[in-house]
């Protein structure tokens, strides 16, 4: 493609490197953002560079923070008694969001996987055994529920348990609002499985 | 939501405000801005603002451009007798890219759209109007092919033809590699109507 201006080229380029956007949506944002006000445009370009000064990593918990330790270890009204592990700091903002989690959270920056070479000590978990067992009384493994989840689930509940403190992970079964009929086998298996008494 | 970061939070707000993100996408994006290297994450900060500081108008055809007039303009291997009339300079992307049109352009800025208060004063009616008919023979009006172009394509045929240049338009028809089976009926129609004698 021809451009008449290389600093679009630039930018189309830029978006294009994005996950999950191609050439054309690279285009349209492009040109989108040639329409918005030199201050927008500033704004966005300060947020990013931003997001690389302001962010570190809780020297506790390996979430994403920017004051060490991070709100949530800090927080007085949080439950300690409770940590949560989950793969990515992504995955704390979801629990977050159900409002239904008050204790702590361990970041593992990911999960296990062999044939990537992510092997323990790419995780977190040697940080995540230095709080342990302290005055923790639970860990709820909250893995993505696929291969390399289930295999970091099943590795963390054989270093945990010797501890002395329980171990439980998120249940399997139908998703609210899902729809039985086409429910794949797996998960209605778990569903099956984990049934509940009435 | 909760964010751990007030500078992530910003972020994904940035992302979000951008056409066709939602706030899902805007967060993994701003996710992955997290992992990048710092240098990667200021280059596409500086395109950004580039982007707003370099880019103009061309003073002749209205696109955008790093030069006055642009390199399109001020081409010798152009045929300075041909304009294309489009509505957007994306829409001289696309026809570049095809590689088949050798004359000049003109970007109007839109198309004629009484009830969002889009007049002929609005768009670079006048501007084409200086530059004919001079040496050029003809016009080709590459507008899209929906109610407001068609609305301009009849406006500026009026406008045009008394100045003795030759006004054409884009055919329309099937598209290649499309289905005659799930084409519209009113794109058949004039598939029906401009059918070519073999």
């Amino acid at each position: 493609m021809i451009y008449t201006s290389e600093a679009l080229q630039q930018l189309v380029e830029e978006f294009a490197a994005l996950p999950g956007i191609g050439r054309k949506t690279a285009l349209r944002l492009a040109l989108h953002i040639l329409k918005q006000p030199r201050e927008d445009v500033v704004k966005m370009a300060r947020a990013l560079v931003n997001v690389k000064d302001k962010i570190s990593w809780c020297s506790v918990c390996s979430n994403i923070t920017e004051t060490d330790p991070c709100v949530i270890c800090s927080s007085t009204k949080r439950d300690p008694r409770i940590i949560c592990v989950v793969e990515e700091p992504s995955d704390v903002l979801a629990l977050e969001k159900t409002n239904d989690f008050k204790g702590l959270y361990h970041v593992l920056g990911g999960a296990l996987s062999p044939l990537d070479g992510i092997g323990p000590e790419e995780l977190k978990v040697g940080e995540l055994l230095k709080r342990l067992p302290g005055e923790v009384t639970e860990v709820i493994l909250a893995l993505n529920p696929n291969v390399e989840g289930e295999a970091t689930t099943m590795y963390l509940t054989r270093l945990l348990k010797p501890l002395g403190v329980q171990v439980s992970r998120l249940a399997r079964g139908l998703p609210v609002g899902g729809n039985l009929e086409f429910t794949d086998e797996a998960t209605l298996s778990r569903a099956l499985e984990g049934r509940i008494t009435l």
